[in-house]
């Protein structure tokens, strides 16, 4: 969509330039022919150093902004942003397609595709999957009845998916306005299940916002879980039933999560952190170890108070 | 169903009236031609001023109705409730019926409706999903695949539900006999979806007892949420995962949850008010605020109980 | 499966003895013609007292078995465990087949059956449900739509499986190579859910590694809940929304659990116990009573906790 098109369908201040543009990044990831935002003062120096081709920002910090990079001005970039994501949105239909598969492949009665989906080698789909447009799926892969994929997704090979698996929602993202209405922002990212992952059944992984919800090779989730856009699960991981990891956090190598549990947003949580059942991670975890409770303190330490607390019940 | 044939059913003592009946409902809003019960002295003033045709009550209390309102007296008014819901339930059946259906909707291959289902302009209907006998469902909704609306249930315009969203289940309601077996109450009310509401995958929004569970306008719930029956959720509010919701609860305009929240049953939960991340709602919450805990208290109450029992730790 | 194969396939020692081998089993209920493991010495006795035709067994431990019983000596023997299941895993295929149905039973269309699948008198199975390979289902019962029953499970009579209930997925173990990832164990056992249980939306009940997963008779559970590997749910138990069960806990008659509520594994819960919302259950509970907290104490003890807090707030 050329940038002139999309500044007129937003009603903002026309600029000088035309380029076409392809999508929407964060300041970081955008490229020269991408949209980004800025609201975030934090993000500065993101902002100084953004290769986009134009940025939603406020007037104040237009003069921020690298020469080549073009400023649209506007009182709320957050809410502009949310707008343009409809422009560059997937066209969801209900139309359904013919796979290209691989040899050996199974595909059960009453499974749906979407449009230019690619299956390898081996793989079982049971009955009720819908596997949306453009996805892949690898070799040996399994996926038990009733499972579904949106569109754009990544399956690896030797994945196992659990009945009512869903890869791919839209993340949870909307832009408020001051009427206190809510204002959609379009996940156009996607969501990749790496090789060898098993999800169990009903878990949920989100698509992302911009770029991919990960979870890499060799995790194992179990039923129920939530993994939310943006997230990076790390190699190996398990997570036991029921634990929901808010946006854009990541986990390193063979992190272990009790049932229950959960954490913020935007944290780094270390390569072999175990966090027992219900511990509710609030800060980035920078060392292996074990750890419990809410807010997540040291394993030993959660003991400790638990005994503490004890001795206080009979004061 | 006549009184006369609901009351020799149940096995109760005749009663002189032979009202048609058409349904149950609370003391406080059954018309009169409704049945209703009454479990709880609590109540007295509701039983006093009811306008049911009848209600099931114990003898002591029998004294307590309105003229024009029948006692039907029986020991245990919940269970004989829980029996008599049994005659107004809806037939569930495994019949599939064909839709009335507005101009540019698309339903996909796979997708079954029940008898006498509604649905708008432009709406899209994705792979596996089933809507249920005497739904309606707006303009420009889109429902991903495999999602569940039961009969009698309304989604109202450009609602989005993600796949494995379930509306309108069974609330959970029983009641228990001495033996320790439970009784079904049948859950013979609906759940509403309003306009502009977005529901994230695999969330389920239970049916009332009597009446409607409805989730208002422009209310956005993320992923694996529990919304039990005859709970109203307000406008705009946004629900992070793994919220759920007890029986009955309402809250206001523009309520926030973090993820892993809950509440018990029963509670107002005022306008604007922010619940931390895995708060646990115990009473009304009366004020607009920062909450956060289980029990909840105000949200900067709970950073002092942590650096208070960090402190006690120490000691 | 040959022994002498199995011992072959895994690269082992081979043995003496070439019994055919049916399956595989705990030290305690294995037969005469199924494998073991021992990889814990808190279960020396039982390795003491088995009846399994072989036993993976590290060396040092090689002469603690009874006569008749074949030492299939290893370094891990729970690994080779793991890689011992998948000689004795169902064929899960795509291929679906006839059911033998009862009179009055209705089947709606869009739902998907495995091989040598019998179905009881007046059962309704709504769209979108898949039934898997030598699933028995009794009479009476009603599965909502999109609901899954996976291979060799056993629903009863009277039951209720609310849309996205999903049993008889995989319980949720893996042995864990030195190099950090995951070796999957087979589930070979089944779920069984009993006459007259309900269970609400999306709920889960995963199959037993050995043996079998049970919710007995008369339970009714609500939404969302997770139910692992090898528990069994006693008879007429409440569970409300999102309660989550870990691996062979066993819960007595009438156990009540709140919402959020959870359990460690291999728990045993007395008879008419209740547990608050949000409980959280470490240890045996050996007494029945109210129960609240994470970890568990006593309902008024936790409520006492909580003043003291309250008190500890305001020093």
């Amino acid at each position: 969509m050329r940038l002139a098109k999309i500044v007129e369908a937003l009603g903002l201040p026309s600029v000088s330039d035309d380029k076409e543009i392809v999508g929407i990044n964060t300041l970081e990831k955008a490229a020269s022919d991408q949209l980004s935002f800025f609201n975030n003062a934090k993000h500065l120096a993101q902002l100084q150093s953004t290769k986009a081709a134009a940025v939603f920002v406020q007037e104040k910090f237009a003069g921020e902004l690298p020469r080549g990079t073009k400023a649209l001005i506007c009182e709320d970039p957050y809410l502009q942003l949310a707008y343009a994501t409809a422009f560059f949105a997937h066209e969801i239909t209900a139309q359904t397609g013919r796979p290209d598969i691989g040899s050996k492949t199974e595909i059960a009665d009453n499974v749906q595709f979407g449009n230019n989906v690619t299956v390898g080698e081996g793989v079982r789909i049971l009955p009720g999957c819908y596997i949306g447009d453009n996805v892949t799926i690898g070799d040996h892969t399994l996926l038990h009845p009733n499972v579904t994929v949106y569109h754009n997704c990544e399956v690896g090979s030797n994945v196992i998916l659990h009945s009512g698996v869903v890869v791919g929602s839209d993340g949870y993202g909307f832009a408020s306005k001051p009427d206190g209405t809510h204002v959609k922002i379009y996940q156009n990212g996607n969501a990749v299940i790496e090789d060898d992952v098993e999800l169990g059944a009903n878990t949920v992984v989100d698509r992302a916002v911009f770029n991919s919800t990960v979870v890499k090779q060799g995790s194992k989730l179990d039923n129920l879980i939530h993994i939310a856009h943006n997230c990076v699960v790390g190699e190996n991981n398990f997570f036991a039933a029921q634990v929901g990891l808010s946006g854009s956090t990541e986990t390193g190598r063979n992190v272990m999560m009790g049932g229950q549990g959960g954490t913020a947003g935007h944290l780094r949580i270390a390569d072999h952190t175990v966090i027992a059942a219900r511990g509710g991670v609030t800060k980035d975890v920078k060392k292996a170890g074990y750890y419990a409770g809410f807010p997540l303190m040291d394993g030993k330490l959660w003991l400790k108070l638990q005994a503490k607390l004890a001795r206080l019940l009979k004061s």
